[in-house]
């Protein structure tokens, strides 16, 4: 989660956290130089790559959930589109060189800021390992996923989701509020 | 555009610009209380209100671009999902009460760390009226659309596709890339 603004940015002076004139919400602002701060929800942005049937995931080797598995994503940066951040993610995450498809889910974790966009991906060729930020990288067909061992809700609630579509081979678009 | 930092938002030091240990991008870094700020993409979450075939647009009566239409769409805030975000956009701008339906597509603008997303959505009644975002508030068939006053491009982009593919009745989820 985002820490409260208590200074300002862009001048240094101390904001006040109040309504600004002509909006709804309260927001942090800077009486000095008159700046509004506003704090939006980040995006994460990753992708669920397969393999001849089975799905490229990664054991965290960094915090929050240390030590558990997870699919590539990450926060998206300035400058990118959704598509190359998951792109850059799994790269950074597992080193595999995947192709982005179609969107697959939108998944809202509004208590923590986040939104979740994951693609489906192709991995071409069985080409990864460990990163700085995965300590191990491996392939799971449907019965091998690790359920018990997964990072996060976001992960189990998407992979349930795909495996489903996946036997009916019609992968609908999911929204998914957690 | 967001700002850059200058001054640390936690303890008012001023900040510095630099890759940190274990990271491949500059970001904004302070040394005292050892605090990393990240900027990331802003999402923008907005709707396309139809009712009886036609397209519900705003006259904005802000900046930027006040004076030209556009669909209604803002900044998600922190606390909500995606899609309340976007009924919440539609009643703050146009007074009206739709029913959020599928994603249409995702937009990026990566230059201006932007992301839109845009849903379908059913006007049940014809009810809506200006608001203090927006001078004028109407019904648009297709042939009405006021292309040449659009305030911008993804709006252009996002009822180009959607008119095509509602000839066809059958609306893919778009990515544009901006």
């Amino acid at each position: 989660m985002e820490k409260p603004i208590q200074f300002c940015p862009c001048c240094g002076n101390r904001v006040d956290y109040k309504i600004p004139l002509g909006e709804t919400l309260p927001r942090h602002v800077c009486e000095q130089c008159e700046t509004i701060h506003y704090q939006n929800p980040k995006l994460i942005v990753g992708c669920i790559p397969e393999y001849q049937g089975k799905v490229l995931m990664c054991r965290r080797a960094i915090e929050p959930r240390s030590g558990f598995w997870t699919l590539p994503a990450g926060f998206m940066e300035n400058l990118e589109t959704t598509s190359d951040g998951a792109l850059r993610e799994t790269i950074e995450e597992t080193r595999a060189h995947v192709e982005i498809g179609p969107v697959y889910c939108i998944l809202n974790l509004a208590s923590f800021n986040l939104v979740y966009l994951f693609y489906r991906a192709n991995l071409v060729e069985p080409v990864f390992g460990p990163t700085s930020e995965s300590s191990e990288v491996a392939l799971f067909g449907e019965e091998d996923i690790p359920w018990e061992e997964l990072a996060f809700l976001s992960i189990r609630e998407t992979l349930v989701r795909y495996f489903k579509d996946r036997k009916k081979n019609r992968y609908l678009l999911h929204q998914i509020d957690l």
